[in-house]
C-alpha cells in the first residue's frame, strides 16, 4: 500500500477529549478514497457505495503527523473496491484500517456505468527521480 | 429509532459533483453517535472502536434537510453498540444506514472500563408536552 | 418546546477564553430556525427578517452537549415567528434564549409571499415508537 | 460609525438559496463586537450578554464585499453597549443593523467586574497618514 | 498604510504548537489583498499573480487581536502591486510583512485586461465623522 | 521532487469567481511544508520564517485533483530551505511554484536552535513495494 496524503493534527481536528476526532478522520479517508478512485477509473463521476468494517486501532494526538494509504483490491464492472489504512507517519503505528471501500462509477443520471478498467494503473515516474524522500 | 439532529445541506457540505460529500456525512454521524453514547453511558470518555457496514443508499442535494437517527442495539460490559440511519427529513427517504457503531467506555489512561449500563435510558419528559412537533 | 439538534462542543467552537464562542452559537440557532421554518411553511424560500432580544444566560464549555429548541409562536400572512432556546442536554441549564425570530416566506424575486399556514404541523409518528429515547 | 473589518462573500458563506447565510453574518458581527469591546475596555475577559433587535435589511450575494461597523453607545459600570451595522462596501447599502449589543467585563470567576471606562478611546493616529484609503 | 480588517485569534486558527498557524495568516492576507484590489480596480475579476518575500517577523497567540493592512505601491497596465503588513492591534508589533503582492485584472476568459486605474482612490468620508475610533 | 498530499477541489475551497481560492492554496502548502520540515529535522518545533517568490502559474477549478510537492534545497545550521510546487494531478500542469520556503528549528523559548541535519533523509521503503501507484 502506498501512503500519499499527510495531515498535521491541529486543534481544529480534535474531539473534546483532546484526541483526533473520529469524524475528521473519516472525512479525510473518504476524500482520499474518492481521489484514488477518480485517478484509477479515469472518471470524475464516482460515488461512495459501501464502507465495510472500520477499525479504530489507536488514537492520534495533537501535533501528530499521519498519512493516508489506499490500495485497489478488486475491479468490478462498474465498481472499484479499495482497502485503506491511516497510520502515524513517524512511528508507522496503525490508527485506522478499513477492509472495503466500494465506489461506483455512475453516468450522468447517477446510474452505475461500466468503467472499463481491470487493474491498477501505476504512475511510476512520479517517484523514480529520488526514490521517495521524506 | 429516534431522529434528533438536523442539517441543512449548504454549499460548504458538497462534493465537487454537487451532492452531499460522503465525508461530511460520516463526520456528522460520528458526532451524533458520540453524543448518544455519552448520554446513554453517562460518561464523557467514550471512543469509537468499530464501524461496520455503511451503506450509502441515496444521495442528498443542496438545500435538503436531513436528520440523523441513532439507537442502541447492544450493551456490552465496556461497550455500546448502536445502529444509525440518516434520512431526508421531508421525504423520509433513507440516505445512509450503518449496521453497527461500537463505542467503548475508557478510563483516564484510555483502557476499556465497565460502564455499568444495561439498557436504554429514556428521557421521556423531553417530548411529552407537545407530542413532537416539526 | 421540543429540542432536536444536538452539538458536542469541540475545540473549533471555542472563543479565545475557552468557552463556547457566541458567534458559533448564533450560527447554529439560525440554521435550526431556518430548518424549522422550512418544515413548518413547507417552503424552502424563507429568509431571516428579524431577531429580537437574545439573552446569553450562561456559558457552555468544551465537551458539553447542548441541544437546540425552537417553537412557533405566531403565524403571520407571510411570516413565521419563533421562540428559541439552547440548553445543556445533561443539566437542562439554559444557555441562550431568543424571544422572537421572524422568518419571511418569499417568492422567486425575494418579495414576501403568503405561506398559507396558520398553525404548527405535528409530525407525531416520528417519536411514537419509543417515547423519545436518549 | 467606523467600518473596519471586510469580508468577501465566498461559496462557503452561502445558504442553500445562494445568498449570504444569516448565521455566518451573525458569527462575523459577534466577533467584531467582541474585538471592539476588548479594545475599548482594555480587557480580554468580555462576554456577550444581550443582543437586541437584529434587522436583516437586505441580503448579500456571492462575491459581494461587505464591511462591519461597530460603535459604542453606552458605558455602564461593568458593561459596554454597542450599535452595529453591516453594509455593502461598494454600494453602502445596509445589510444588517443591530440596535444594542451588550458585552460585560468579567473577573476570573466569570462575575461582572467594573471596567473603569466611561467613553470611547480614539486611536486617531491609525488613520491620520492617508485619510483612509481603499 | 491603513489597517482595516481585524481577527481575534481563536483555537481553530492555531497550529499544533499553540501559536497562530502561518497558513491561516496567509489565507487571511490573501483575502484582504483581493478585497483591496477589487475596490481599487473597480473590478471583481482580479487574480493573485505573484507574492514576493513574506517575512514572518513574530508570532501571534490565542486571544491576540491582529489587524491586516494593505497599500497600493504600483499601478501597472493590467496589474496592481500592493504591500501588506499584519500587526498586533494592541501592541502594534509587526507579525508579518509582504513586500509585493501582485494581482492582475483579467477578462472573462482569464486573460490580462487593462484596468484603467493609475492611482489610489481615497474613500475619505468613511472615516471623517469620528477620526477613526477603536 | 516528490508529490505526496492530494486535494480534491470542493465548493468550500473556491473564491467568488469559482476558481480555487489562492488563500486556501497557501494554507495547504504551508501545512505541507511544515510537515516536510518536521519529518526532515526530526523536530516538532519548527516555524515558518520566510517565503520568497510565489508564482501563481495557472488556476485550478472545482473537481480538479491537485498534488503538493516539497523538496529540501538547503540545510542551514538552524534552518531548512525548501522548494515547493503544486500541480494538477492528472494533467501535471503547474499551478503554483515557490522558490524558497525557510523554516527554522526553535527551542522551547522560540529561539533558533541547531537541528543537526545536513541532508535529506530518504524513507525509501515506503514506496518500494509497488513503485508508486495511483
Amino acid at each position: 500500500m502506498n501512503f500519499h496524503t499527510r495531515k498535521w493534527v491541529k486543534p481544529e481536528d480534535l474531539n473534546p477529549n483532546g484526541t483526533l476526532f473520529g469524524g475528521s478522520l473519516l472525512k479525510w479517508i473518504d476524500e482520499e478514497a474518492a481521489i484514488y478512485a477518480i485517478i484509477q477509473l479515469g472518471s470524475q463521476r464516482v460515488v461512495t457505495k459501501l464502507i465495510s468494517e472500520i477499525n479504530f486501532v489507536s488514537s492520534a494526538r495533537q501535533s501528530d503527523i499521519i498519512e493516508l494509504g489506499i490500495t485497489a483490491t478488486e475491479f468490478g464492472r462498474t465498481s472499484l473496491t479499495m482497502r485503506a489504512e491511516v497510520r502515524n507517519k513517524i512511528t508507522r503505528k496503525s490508527i485506522l484500517t478499513i477492509d472495503k471501500m466500494v465506489f461506483v462509477n455512475v453516468d450522468i443520471e447517477g446510474n452505475p456505468a461500466p468503467h472499463g478498467k481491470t487493474e491498477i494503473t501505476y504512475i511510476r515516474d512520479q517517484f523514480k527521480e529520488e526514490g521517495g524522500s521524506a
